[in-house]
């Protein structure tokens, strides 16, 4: 029997029109990567399972991951995200070298998922990190979004940046609401789908979770905060010593002015990042969005996406956020730090919604070289390295050709200049103006 | 338990500078490529093994394959070599495109190998293919690698293309010496490890496989051929319908005039080859080596290596051949082309032997942006992305700091200027003059 033409389920060929594309794509990256004095770094393809286990999240270990033993009996995976690997990275390195530390990759990675629109089981990741930055940080990793995402001629009428801050989601879960822990996650959980739901089913999840009609209004009040603006009439309405849940005020316990703390810890990061983010003009694409909490992992400060305003393809483009401490688990000291990661997938559906993508199903070739007669060969191959030591990019038509099967064969392919060696001379044509011009070998 | 901060056994962490490094080889590999037309393209990280099993060598199925079971139940491994994959993928479009197909890649693979000097278990290996140029594309192939070479600043004093063609061993193995294939298999193999056995050992291991002293001095005799004209001298010399084994007269019984056949078939190739070398100028890189032979895999016609010269590391950077019919496990008519394979870790070690690597140590950045106090943040970060959208390279650095501080930090990395946002005007110094400029937030 014959073996399949086709790839591997979920995973994708790229002959040279879509590799182009890929190319043009990851070059943008790397370029505004390193506008930003980003530096480019990169791990391994597989990694010990036990670092995933650490640090990703449950459905990714029990669902998602590409994981086997070894001929050496250990346990290990392929990549289904760069964070754990940039933090064992930054582990080694991070005493040493300069602070912040700023990275980028663009990983492949796979993860075992039910093939679908935006999401297959091979992907690569753009990712950035800064390290030791704080709230600076996560500023300029939004402006480094933002300039990516406007090199690929986006505009703020393509794409959105929603911004949420954990730090305050966890004052409304814990201190307004007051759940415990299980409740938390669940409510989390419930914030995560909203927009997948109807609102009838929405408001009686919330009800199953919090019975108490005042608490699951001040949580659908919450999740319905459509700016910083609101934000900040939602914290001076309900923010006081006495409207804090016990829970919380057991937390903050032996801190002599509560009121502020609170509000200096888990309100005023998100108030002051919206202040810099109209300071260096980010104003026009950046959202507060409450919806946003990405799932329950390592993030513990800011967290975003950037999403298409596109009505056919609602979805998220990239998303990241602040992590306090990714160095743990590796026994280092505490290194904050801030992250995005953007698919290259979710990216092209998003450039080819809104018509962003050029075309790439040709390559530009300066030259085609051909020659009349099998005497012409040895001319033609001579012409052609020459001129590509003067860096032009050459293709060779091999064996000796009629005019017009090299014509007919030069249409299929976007061909600069058509250089025939004939019985007698060397004929340079140039194809947009249609001009023929005589040489000599001597003459390229 | 604190996880490792190691990498898994075998594969690396690139760091900037290591990375640096990297981007600069594939970027040459991907620049010269596109100087000989070749096109892009890119296949799965994972193939199911069927795939492997029926075109890689037994080696590498049974010892050195990354296998596994998907969660699906598809026996599937990661790629350790590329030659599958795009003999897949021609496989479906060669029937609809332009012949010849060029195509380039530069594939992560994985190897489960025991690590050593030149050799690890993840590493990235430069492949182009030729399908549909016969001997062009032979020679096509072995130009474009010495292109690649000489683009690192490579000359013929650093390496050297190593040629043989399977068809003129074949003629040699079966036709003078006429043992049964699974001696000329053995035979294959010892020549492959002639150069890391004492003579007498081989001498002696010659005689176990083939006892007939004439035929073991006629190996003997072969294996010591250095040039392309003792080539043509041995094939005068033992060529004949009278020398020829009765094994080899059986499969060319029917044709009419055997000796012009034989030698047309098995020995013209490599000759007319080494003529184009040198009418392509060529000449200086390749050599004619008996050696050669590429194991026993899908080669079927020329076969080359690129070794490196120097006496430290006498170990191959590349190697490629011709192969007649890789598509025929996909049931599609045959579709003969030539390949090379080069991988990133011997061809930096060859680098490295030859002292050809630059600094890749610190990043080249244009503008390091600072400020004095914290009413300088919002005009630095402005300045910055002023730079930034004139495509400058711009490295912030973050909190209000002392011209003390940002001096030293500057120290550190390369920066093409320093602007200092201070208190009263904005500075901008160019480091490698020292000079220092006055300039208004209009300027940039």
């Amino acid at each position: 029997m014959a073996l399949t033409k086709s790839p591997y389920r979920g995973t994708r060929d790229f002959f040279p029109k879509e590799m182009r594309l890929r190319n043009y794509i990851f070059q943008k990256m790397a370029e505004v990567s390193e506008l930003f004095a980003y530096e480019p770094y990169d791990g391994p393809l597989l990694e010990e399972v036990e670092l995933y286990l650490a640090k990703s999240g449950e459905e990714l270990i029990n669902e998602q991951i590409y994981s086997f033993i070894d001929r050496g009996e250990r346990k290990v995976a392929i990549r289904p995200e760069m964070t754990p690997t940039v933090a064992r990275m930054a582990a080694q390195v991070h005493r040493e070298i300069a602070k912040p530390i700023r990275w980028y990759a663009i990983p492949n990675l796979m993860r075992y998922e039910k093939p679908q629109k935006g999401r297959l089981r091979e992907f690569w990741q753009y990712n950035a990190d800064i390290f030791g930055a704080g709230q600076y940080g996560e500023v300029e990793i939004i402006q480094l979004a933002v300039t990516l995402m406007k090199s690929f001629g986006a505009t703020s009428e393509h794409f959105e940046v929603l911004v949420n801050d954990r730090r305050f989601v966890d004052l409304v879960f814990e201190g307004l609401i007051g759940l415990e822990p299980a409740l938390t996650h669940k409510l989390y959980k419930l914030v995560d789908k909203k927009n997948k739901m109807p609102a009838d089913k929405f408001a009686a999840e919330v009800r199953t979770i919090t019975p108490d009609e005042t608490k699951a209004k001040i949580f659908e009040e919450f999740v319905n905060l459509t700016s910083i603006d609101e934000v900040k009439t939602y914290v001076s309405k309900y923010f006081s010593e006495t409207t804090l849940s016990d829970v919380f005020m057991q937390k903050l316990s032996g801190v002599e002015s509560i009121g502020d703390h609170v509000i200096e810890k888990h309100v005023t990061p998100l108030i002051s990042l919206f202040e810099k983010f109209k300071d260096q003009d980010l104003g026009e694409y950046v959202k507060f969005d409450p919806s946003i909490v990405r799932g329950l992992d390592y993030y513990t400060g800011v967290v975003f996406e950037i999403f298409d305003k596109h009505p056919d393809n609602r979805r998220a483009v990239a998303g990241g956020g602040a992590y306090a401490n990714l160095l743990q688990i590796f026994n280092e000291p505490a290194l904050e730090g801030v992250g995005i990661g953007l698919g290259e997938v979710p990216l092209t559906d998003f450039l080819t919604t809104h018509k962003l993508v050029g075309d790439f199903s040709k390559p530009s070739i300066d030259y085609l070289v051909a020659y009349f007669t099998p005497e012409g060969e040895k001319t033609a191959a001579q012409i052609a390295n020459k001129l590509r030591s003067q860096n032009k990019k050459v293709e060779m038509m091999f064996g000796d050709n009629k005019p017009k099967k090299i014509f007919n064969y030069s249409d299929k392919k976007n061909f600069a200049h058509i250089v025939m060696v004939t019985e007698t001379d060397i004929k340079v044509k140039e194809v947009a103006t249609r001009t023929e011009t005589t040489k000599t070998l001597a003459d390229f």
